[in-house]
């Protein structure tokens, strides 16, 4: 299934994208898809009222489409993941998950404005497969437990401002990473039973309409399960939670291509998850 | 004045601790202590109804006392903001305040238990002064219009497990700052009218009684007002976050003490926030 929220910011409605391309009602099964939701068997809840043809259809056309997800506990983001993204960085692929977090409100909607920051140079996209959590996950026994956690996937944007990631940092990424804005999703969450396999989707982005990222989740260091497993082992992972898995090479950092600067049309796209497409504005002065 | 929120985890309750001593009920008032309720000028409603002696009594004996704000947006952490503590990690007091998040689901109340993680052979304690956001922040025009988005301030123990911080971790210290338990805060919400200068508080931790850290807000490298001003030209800083600004020397990285362990009980000081005090345990197996 392909579950949406569409609405204001803040006032989204939970919504199914059924496959015959109907927009359907989920809001009489739930107020919301977050943590609760997935946590209380929401999935299973939303599959049996479809399949019970119980769903009204709602007419969405004009809505604003949210993130897929309320706003998560956290955010937590793997570093060089692909190996040629890490060599484009100028570093070697890293032995064991490079973890950072983001600023939870930099979660935003599959097509709402990039705002670039005040004095920002350096403003960077990366396409990234991004896993929700679904169930409570600690101390994992093993990668192969983590499927069982996992509510979905969707497509996230992990951008950066590489100036205050890198340059004035002190080394730690977060605040070249939690800027208004810096992470789009969407614009479905997938659920993973519709997802034959993880380690195999073509992902990708553009910048007004020239690629940049054309890679797969295939050529990640560390594949989905391992990293979910991963991080059990320090968070508490909680259901509704969001996992950027990192991104693969063609980002600006790469010398290759210009940052993002005001007007230009960002877009991602990973195999069966859809596209999601921003502008780039200016912060308010 | 002093809040606090006592009850069961997820179930706490707002308290308003009187100057008599006594505790007084603020329930009929907001359902918690958390961001819409600092936002929604809830201190100055407190305030005008103890004034107006509309507060009922409670008892509160043998009940847990929880995190004196409800479960954070975001909680910003300064690294190295006291020069000797810097000095005892080893590096140079930076140029710029150093950045990092810790998971939100890391707070917990004062006097509950520190869970020791799995595999942990360096945990370490950081007494910090904690500033509590009371609304929205970002682009401040300048460190003195930080005031007047400061909501108050409370004792914060920033728990690290050195190993997963920097041994594991290619150089992003979010991985182990995030463990389970790791943000003891409390036991009060100190509002900012009541602390007549941030920058002059003493603040000292200790581990089985035996003296670890003491110093000064005095000490620090950036004062609080120019970290709140610094962090809202990066995030867009939310009422009820959380901004730990630093910890003095006297930390077990120095050298000069052992790390934690099961059974021993920490506690940490700020004069005229009160005292809070935790038994470390050993994580599930």
């Amino acid at each position: 299934m392909r579950l949406m929220r569409v609405g204001p910011r803040g006032g989204e409605r939970p919504v199914l994208l059924a496959e015959d391309g109907r927009h359907l009602d989920l809001a009489g099964l739930t107020g919301d898809i977050d943590g609760a939701f997935l946590a209380g068997d929401g999935i299973q809840r939303a599959r049996a009222a479809l399949d019970a043809g119980g769903l009204p259809e709602i007419d969405v056309s004009g809505m604003r489409v949210g993130a897929p997800i309320a706003r998560p506990g956290t955010v937590a983001c793997i570093g060089l993941n692909y190996a040629r993204h890490a060599a484009e960085s100028g570093v070697e692929p890293p032995a064991e998950p490079v973890v950072f977090l983001k600023a939870t409100n930099t979660v935003v909607g599959p097509y709402d404005d990039i705002v670039l920051p005040r004095r920002a140079t350096r403003t960077d996209w990366e396409v990234e497969l991004a896993v929700v959590i679904g169930r409570s996950a600690h101390y994992l026994d093993s990668p192969a437990d983590a499927a069982d956690v996992i509510a979905g996937y969707t497509v996230s944007n992990d951008l950066s401002e590489r100036e205050f990631q890198m340059s004035d940092s002190g080394g730690q990424w977060a605040k070249g990473k939690s800027c208004e804005s810096f992470n789009p999703l969407g614009p479905w969450l997938v659920t993973a039973d519709e997802v034959d396999d993880p380690q195999n989707l073509a992902l990708s982005s553009r910048v007004n309409g020239e690629q940049r990222q054309a890679s797969s989740t295939s050529d990640m260091v560390f594949d989905v399960y391992y990293l979910v497993w991963y991080l059990s082992q320090y968070l508490a992972l909680e259901p509704g939670d969001v996992v950027n898995t990192g991104t693969p090479e063609g980002v600006a950092m790469s010398g290759r291509f210009p940052y993002l600067t005001e007007g230009d049309v960002m877009s991602a796209r990973i195999e069966g998850l859809g596209e999601q497409r921003q502008t780039c504005r200016a912060a308010r002065p």
